[in-house]
């Protein structure tokens, strides 16, 4: 036996893939930030020489996985899988990005919430047989997240204080069955959970109660506490989600708030003027892959419980009248078998 | 062991879920078609009651999934996990459904290749011990994918010869580990493929490429050849791209021309005024749920090789002047262990 279900929402990796390698990407903005020091590459700007930022944010997507297959000393022909998503309409980063790399591909649309999504599906096909080794990516981009979902750039739109900022950024992971570690040991999938928040610009009041929804079922499914972990790591739920999380977390018994980062709060100082913090597909894969992984590398962490967080809305179902639904995915990575 | 990785892109599930049920639901147009006798329901208008076509067709991934879920005689809490996903900009049919199913999901995007997509995820996990029992549904309204991708319908824009109809259908799969079948046996996930195809009203021939390069795979990681097939089914390339794909099969060895269908081409008759065919999320899921499955049932076929092919396009790449990439996954279903 390779695989334990346990509860109704995890899944518990007996022989547990390992994060071989990680490498990150990031605008100038997200390097000039508190954790500039742990991204693999800055972009000197937001076109990267190309000719639209769509096409730039493609090239992240491309660049981030080559640079994890290098650092993994793999060739795309050693991966089975490569699962991978962006925010962009048709997730076009990611598919014209496959296309250059000729791994069969997956795509994956879980909004913020696709890293760990990617992660998860990749983990249980290496854990349970079914792959030897993965490759996972994610991206996004500021300017294409803000003119697809918002407003044209030009017109200079003043952001209110709820508001997140989409981070310019990449994250590349390759899995594999054979590895020294990190470990990822359990996979936690989440619902879609809705509160009936309509305000587009606070998406991290949409996303938290997922959050909490998922690490609740985490900690009932597995019988831990927040005691067993060293570190429990939100994607992009920014200053005011991260708290609503919090808060509905300790009103079902569990007080996360010691242990508690969000990759949205920590990628951007508040001097950055940046609102409510960081957000998009982007952040959470270069706060993992590069801080993280970091610190786990040198044992600060030994055990996190890590989350991707997504608010699935459109313009449409918005101009629709429609409420905006989270989704939140959570994997358990440590540093040790 | 329960699973045996093949050559480059296929897994053998020596353990195959069973598909338990399907569901299908339809507009009148494929009501009308060849087909219509073998959908389960079929909508009065294109609104079916609700304010918006986007509403429509997120009621028709829900009713799609609901109505498997009967025929299975399974409730959302037998689900491990609901795949599913459509063709609207951020999956939103998908998630408003999943919000509604309350079940742990995976939103997909692979264009029109999503259902196989999602059968072949579904079917990795259960097939190595990951789950026991999960829901596929995919969904396309052509309604919402034209005015989303091309113009608004109040145009009455003219269509040309190679252009296929977007299929107004869901189609909802419920399958399990314990089934008396059919079984999904074998996985063959694809690659991204592009030859260059820059016409949007030629989505068949982007396909095309993609489709033979899967089928080719397929045959190679397995040691099989068209002789071990009753029928081997094309998701939506339509008239001209099917004859594509048969075309550089047989440049590579196989000659599927008398054993080939494609399901945009059996879903309308050409008095419908269709074009090149069907097309979308649902023509495939519709059309293997409900005609393919019968007559699996009914021994008509025994093993069959199903593909569904996806363009990998948006709006916004073709007007930066990219081209049109495909993928095409498949999946080997036989009605015996």
């Amino acid at each position: 036996m390779r695989v334990v279900r346990m509860g109704t929402q995890t899944v518990n990796l007996l022989y547990p893939p390992g994060i071989v390698s990680s490498a990150t990407i990031v605008g100038k903005k997200e390097a000039e930030g508190p954790l500039g020091e742990y991204f693999d590459e800055v972009m000197p700007d937001s076109l990267w020489g190309e000719k639209s930022w769509e096409k730039a944010e493609c090239k992240m997507f491309q660049q981030a996985a080559e640079m994890a297959l290098e650092k993994a000393n793999k060739k795309p022909t050693d991966i089975n899988y490569l699962f991978g998503g962006d925010l962009l309409n048709q997730i076009i980063a990611a598919n014209f990005a496959a296309r250059a790399l000729e791994i069969p591909f997956y795509g994956m649309y879980g909004a913020c919430s696709t890293l760990v999504q990617c992660l998860s599906l990749a983990s249980m096909l290496i854990g349970s047989g079914c792959a030897q080794c993965a490759l996972c990516v994610t991206t996004s981009h500021f300017c294409t997240a803000e003119r697809q979902y918002r407003f044209p750039l030009e017109l200079g739109t003043q952001r209110c204080p709820t508001a997140q900022w989409t981070v310019t950024g990449a994250g590349g992971f390759v899995l594999h069955e054979n590895s020294s570690g990190p470990y990822v040991t359990h996979v936690t999938t989440g619902k879609v959970i809705d509160f009936g928040i309509k305000d587009i610009s606070n998406m991290g009041a949409a996303m938290a109660p997922a959050a909490a929804d998922t690490i609740n079922a985490h900690f009932k499914d597995t019988s831990r506490t927040v005691d067993d972990y060293d570190l429990i790591i939100t994607g992009d739920l920014g200053r005011f989600g991260g708290v609503l999380a919090e808060e509905l977390l300790l009103k079902a018994g569990h007080d996360i708030s010691g242990k508690h980062i969000d990759c949205g709060c920590e990628i951007f100082s508040i001097k950055q003027d940046v609102q409510a913090g960081g957000s998009g597909c982007g952040c959470c894969a270069v706060v993992f892959g590069g801080y993280i992984l970091s610190r786990i590398s040198d044992s600060t962490f030994k055990r996190v419980l890590l989350l991707s967080t997504g608010a699935l809305l459109s313009p449409v179902s918005s101009q629709q009248g429609e409420s905006i639904p989270g989704i939140a995915h959570a994997v358990c990575i440590q540093k040790d078998r």
